[in-house]
Formats: C-alpha cells, sequence, structure tokens
C-alpha cells in the first residue's frame, strides 16, 4: 500500500501573481472551484481539514478525529465524506479503523487561486 | 478620498508552512474563517472577486461587473452584497456608480490558511 506521490507546487511561481488578480477566471473554472469552496465553508470541516494535516505521518484515523470534537461519530463521518467526495481528502480503511489524508494537489488548486496577494492589490491607494 | 493601505503579505514567511498544517485550527479561528470560504463557494462570486482583482487599477465598476454575465443587475448586486459582508471586498459611490476593490487582508487570511501546500504533505509516501 502507498499513497500517490503528487506533484509540489512550485510556490515561486506564484509569488507575485495570484490568478485571481492574473486574469478573470472563465464560467468553466469557477464552476470546478466553487465546490471545494463550499466544501471547506464549515468550521468543523475546517478543523478537521487542519487536523488531518497536522497528523503526525501526515494521515489520522477517524478514531483520533471523532475525539477531538463534540460532535457524534455519525455527524464526524458525513463531515469527512463531504471533504472526500469535493477530492480534499483520501481514506483508506485499515482493519477497524478509516485513515484520512491531505489530497494536496487540491488544496494547491484552490491556494493557487487565492494566495498569496500580490503586491499590487496589497498596496494600491 | 483615498483607499486604505493594508499590508502586504510577506510570502516568503508561508512559504513552507500553511497554518493549515502547522498546528490545528481552533475553533474561534474555524469559525471565523468559515464564513470567508463560504463567500466564495459561488462561481459567480468568484469570478466577480476574479473581474475585480483583475481590473486595470484594482477596481472596478459595477457596470464593468454586470456586462460580464447573463445574470440581473439586482443578482450581480445581490453576490456583491455577500463578499462585501464577508470583507472580501470594499465599496464606494461616486456619482451614478458605486466602485469595489479587493480587500486585500482578507484575502491573505484565506490564503494564510490554505496554501502554499507544505513539501512534507505534497511528497507523502
Amino acid at each position: 500500500m502507498s499513497k500517490q506521490v503528487l506533484p509540489i507546487v512550485d510556490s515561486d511561481a506564484n509569488a507575485c501573481c495570484a490568478p485571481l488578480a492574473s486574469e478573470p477566471l472563465s464560467e468553466g473554472e469557477a464552476a470546478e472551484l466553487a465546490p471545494l469552496f463550499k466544501a471547506i465553508a464549515d468550521p468543523v470541516r475546517l478543523r478537521l481539514l487542519s487536523l488531518i494535516a497536522c497528523h503526525e505521518g501526515g494521515e489520522a484515523c477517524v478514531c483520533d478525529l471523532t475525539v477531538a470534537f463534540d460532535l457524534t461519530p455519525p455527524t464526524i463521518s458525513h463531515h469527512l465524506k463531504v471533504l472526500r467526495q469535493a477530492g480534499l481528502i483520501d481514506s483508506q480503511r485499515r482493519g477497524t479503523w478509516v485513515y484520512y489524508w491531505i489530497n494536496p494537489a487540491v488544496l494547491a488548486r484552490m491556494s493557487a487561486l487565492i494566495g498569496p496577494v500580490p503586491p499590487a492589490l496589497a498596496g494600491t491607494a
């Protein structure tokens, strides 16, 4: 079993020009990106994503995630499913537990759109 | 009349460690950030944000935005209001038209959370 090795985002390439400010998004691009932002437009899902990303080895057992919230396991499972269906995380069952890890390519697409903020926008007067 | 000069995000400071992966988000942080992502979790609002960010001089007249969509002016105004209420854009009326510009500090908060993707997550195997 091995996780797919995904390409590292070249942060230099995006250092000065967020695509958001470099050319208008097409309808197609906007339609593809909006559901990704919708998936993280929830406090529980943002915290789940963060907990998974921070977990030792880059993956977290559902048993570690559930204890961090005052929510029922089915509610946590629902939120994990939303993140997985959006492509933000992947999962694998191993014995009793399901393990989750971040899909960096999808996160990178979102990151490339909204940041870093170009100085031209940050310092307009 | 002048727009507020907001601090430029130090992209180097976030070059290797997205806060998402550096420490778990607190409940308070997640509750503050989720509505920002919700505001852009819509294709029309993503395109509006992009059109404003790309516009010459970093600001756009509502008259320039409306013509880019096959939507009624009240619908465009509604979406602009959602972006403004979330703090992502600011606006000012000048004569007949309202002008919009990006609030880079708010965009920078979102950007700092989700990117760039740290190599540790991008290359796990």
